[in-house]
């Protein structure tokens, strides 16, 4: 076997970086002011409608439209003040070495303001009264500074796993993730602090659920077919979807997408492949466009003679979700749209697990490998 | 610093050990019949009426009420077959060496069964329709044999990492949980087949909530403060409880549990230190009676003089919550009632990321450190 060479180092940005990058934004405010300007930040809007399908790179992504948030404008001037008192928790985090969650920043931000409004009264207010409110502050700092929370040491869950021959490096150590027995590698919330260093594996094999990753894991699946194994746990993390883009990009391996099937395992598909419309400012990192759909497909049902009872009749909510799809150009592929109009005549949904039916071994020692040596994908 | 020694070595029994207890268990129903008696299975009842609160060992069990399964009773039958499938689908596994989750085993065991009734109707009837009846059927097995799914190859969704000097030993690798970087070691979920080689920690921190993990891992707390970090992310998996057991039974090292200051942390503190009611049966192998609450404890609200805008009303289930855990048994402590009726009488709730009102390091640098220091916990 031959080890997979590095097309393509990656390097994060340092910490030095990111000061300097979060200084900057800074800046341009002092600037302003001391110019005798107005100031305000300028915002790509993070909005469904700046949110574009890029065909050529076949990701989403944001589009180029702009919002201006004007200090001096009644409506913007609290969202202005949260930014620069967002930046600078940012800073202070940095420069004093602290790796807060976002939840610590909501926290250490808020504080009342105290003030006497125009008839005299003594009035408060909240810096913010909701996490949601700044959150959505990180994620303009974010697209305004072209760096990832995770660049900016801010911590939050991380929820996937890896194994395989990969050898990385992270805060010196060298790790290799073929040795880690029963258990498996925790993603950390930044894997762009990770160095990988050696591949010796044929593809990434991302798999929904976390149950059938212990499985695979425990029966070495990894090892005999020569892959990586990846869990998101579901709807994946930002972390696991960047690693998966990292082993996609980095090392050129092929990456299969193991879901349920039904909408929301189809979903989970797209987005390691295409990205989210609610993160469409990171897809030109976390997504994945060569990741391929490796099942459960809705032929599958009958091309694998699944058991009757085994069938799960498809709720209102998948024929809503599946039909959405239908419409997404991320979903226009002949073969999609086979199995999207399929699932919705039949209104059949089954499980990964209920290929078992055919014995334990049947997903393991047959469907995977039958599928990813034939082409028996769907892109 | 001195290692830690073990106290007591666990050993999980082999797979071979758990094919002669599962082929007893079949044997017990075959010699029955031999007999030419009625067959029948003699089973530890799981509810909550049979579930004590043993003072002594500070656990909750299961009682010693038994109930039989009898083949020739109506109301059982189908249980009976229920169990005997189930018991006969696990063997399987295990001679062939398969990791089934308990989803696997619903689906292999789901089968239609067609007979024809007293009236000459064809008629039909699945051997199960539901998970639940077949995780049932599981735990009855394990009750019975006195083996836990885990020994049995079972898998199922693990949440836990751990991270620390700690020197685990996994299908013959030597895993060292202080050399993974930012990233943490996945928990398996048979945490009973590592080895435990060496500890060089003084106590074990869990925590709750995973962000707060991250955090403390990329900042290197337990390397800083010589200890084993632990998250079960929320309600605690049984693989992470038996883990956070382990260091405490075999290295006799003092287990601190930092949640949220609310209800629902309260409960998950008492389900590490004294087990929970749907899991009585294997609280004897999954309760740490050691384990201390380091917070965050009511009082802590005005001892550390949380800002009035990071506290939150409590929910009225919070309330109702609070008022049950007043009445067990495992929360009688003088220390605890006196928890309890503060936060009834003054309904306010604080999340751990409220500390860092008072600075991103506070968390780590000074309350857990000033806590344990000072013997400032909960019992």
């Amino acid at each position: 076997m031959v080890k997979r060479r590095r097309r393509k180092a990656f390097k994060a940005p340092t910490y030095e970086e990111v000061i300097e990058r979060l200084e900057a934004l800074g800046r341009v405010v002092v600037d302003q002011i001391m110019k005798g300007e107005k100031p305000y930040f300028e915002i790509p809007v993070r909005s469904l409608a700046n949110t574009i399908w890029d065909s050529r790179r076949r990701i989403l992504r944001l589009g180029s439209k702009k919002a201006i948030r004007d200090f001096f404008s009644i409506n913007e001037s609290k969202k202005f003040m949260q930014t620069v008192l967002m930046l600078s928790l940012m800073l202070r985090a940095r420069r004093e070495n602290d790796y807060p969650t976002i939840r610590d920043l909501y926290y250490t931000g808020k504080h009342t303001i105290e003030y006497v409004d125009h008839l005299g009264r003594k009035r408060t207010e909240e810096t913010w009264y909701d996490q949601r409110e700044s959150n959505a502050i990180i994620q303009d700092i974010e697209v305004m500074t072209g760096i990832l929370r995770e660049h900016m040491g801010i911590m939050h869950d991380a929820k996937g796993k890896i194994v395989g021959n990969v050898i990385i490096r992270s805060k010196g150590y060298r790790i290799d993730l073929s040795r880690l027995g029963s258990g498996a590698y925790a993603i950390p919330p930044n894997p762009d602090r990770l160095e990988i260093l050696e591949v010796d594996a044929e593809y990434v094999l991302v798999v929904e659920k976390d149950a059938i990753f212990e499985r695979l894991n425990e029966e070495e699946y990894w090892r005999r077919e020569k892959c990586v194994l990846i869990t998101g746990k579901g709807q994946p993390d930002r972390s696991t979807r960047r690693m998966v883009r990292r082993l996609s990009e980095e090392f050129g391996l092929p990456i299969y997408i193991l879901t349920d099937c039904d909408s929301f395992g189809f979903y989970i598909y797209s987005v390691y492949r295409s990205g989210s419309i609610s993160l469409s400012y990171e897809s030109e990192r976390l997504a994945t466009p060569d990741a391929k759909f490796i099942g459960v497909a809705v032929t599958d049902i009958y091309e694998y003679k699944i058991p009757k009872n085994y069938i799960i009749k498809a709720t209102e909510r998948d024929l809503k979700r599946a039909k959405e799809l239908l419409s997404y150009p991320w979903f226009s592929s002949k073969a999609w749209q086979k199995q999207l109009k399929l699932f919705l005549k039949r209104k059949e949904k089954i499980e990964i697990e209920a290929l078992s039916g055919h014995g334990f071994k049947f997903l393991s020692h047959r469907y995977l490998p039958e599928k990813i040596s034939t082409g028996k994908w769907i892109e």
